[in-house]
């Protein structure tokens, strides 16, 4: 499996952090997203993923992209360790905990949104690190809320082993202290994200551990 | 079941067309996005869903968020008819396009962020409409080039019955059409739309039909 990622990528941080749990070997194929207006937009990319966004996984002859439905091809085809749970309600509870962070924080935070906040409104750096601390600092309020009003947390993000949430918790609150975004009001996402740093496959898929880090 | 839903909303709009493929009843608790600064911020639904996001899926008295996570359970509690194929790659295929749509576009054109923009740096509406535009037809070219290189690509997303990725499309082009995107450069986007709209449980769900559309 060849794994088009950049070290600071979010979304590729999660797959990096999926694959190394379930213990799969894959290749990195470093795509910078900042040089030379970034290598994402070039028409070699494009043709692979036409978003032109990060990652994709190529495996079997196929081009997989969007980091959640990788992760879940992963599970179906690699099922253990399971990264969801069995029961159908509780893997609805990992979805959705996944999903409020990669549906409603990190799209809005994206680097291209920030540069069109510059190029649309001019926003100045102060304007846009406030604009993405205020979407990280609500809406990993709504994951703390529902990780501590709910008895099925454990160590992780659901019960006592890593899963989907978790590859999708850690790599936002890695953004969150780059970011220097406020945490005081987020105990739970904290201690979980700690939690994970413990284990060597989280570890190893973070950003200043890639072969691409600067 | 008890969906809150909002006429309007893409996200709600997704889920009430997978209830109504899979041919299950449920009752509709509108919440109104607008009126009284947004039902949605009260303490009430807050108290459902911690991220004040809509919709929102009660079932076996637990409280199910996130149209993705909400629809994935439906597939796995309702298989039949299924809203994803068997194969592993073509199910991480459907996802990606789902996603592609349901992360990529959606979020970053959601009700939140358009009033952020004005809060934030005073946009005017026509700013806010060159925003929506923006977003909406980048990222549907996007999908139409997953759509129309692809020989898995069918009267619908994927293959001859309608899916999870025709779930989100539909309320997507519905978005790009009330906000005048241009649509000339994704024909095949276009097609299955129109291909969806023939069907009695995309008609049922669209915004015009809702006990709450004004």
């Amino acid at each position: 499996m060849k794994l088009y990622t950049y070290f600071r990528s979010s979304a590729a941080y999660r797959v990096r952090i999926a694959l190394n749990l379930k213990g799969l070997d894959y290749e990195a194929v470093p795509v910078h997203l900042v040089r030379g207006g970034g290598e994402q937009k070039r028409p070699e990319y494009l043709a692979l993923n036409p978003a032109g966004l990060l990652p994709s996984l190529e495996v079997g002859g196929q081009v997989l992209t969007q980091s959640l439905a990788i992760i879940e091809y992963l599970e179906e085809t690699h099922p253990a360790p399971p990264l969801l749970p069995a029961d159908p309600l509780c893997r609805a509870r990992v979805r959705a905990i996944a999903q409020t962070i990669a549906c409603d924080i990190h799209p809005i935070n994206n680097l291209r949104v920030l540069q069109a906040l510059v190029r649309d409104f001019g926003a100045s750096d102060a304007q846009k690190n406030a604009w993405y601390r205020h979407w990280v600092e609500t809406g990993l309020a709504a994951v703390e809320a529902m990780l501590a009003n709910d008895p099925r947390t454990g160590r992780f993000c659901h019960g006592d082993a890593p899963g989907l949430a978790d590859c999708c918790l850690v790599p936002q609150v890695f953004n969150a202290q780059r970011f220097a975004c406020r945490t005081e009001h987020i105990p739970t996402v904290m201690r979980i994200a700690a939690e994970c740093e413990t284990i060597e496959a989280f570890r190893l898929a973070a950003p200043g551990n890639q072969p691409d880090a600067e």
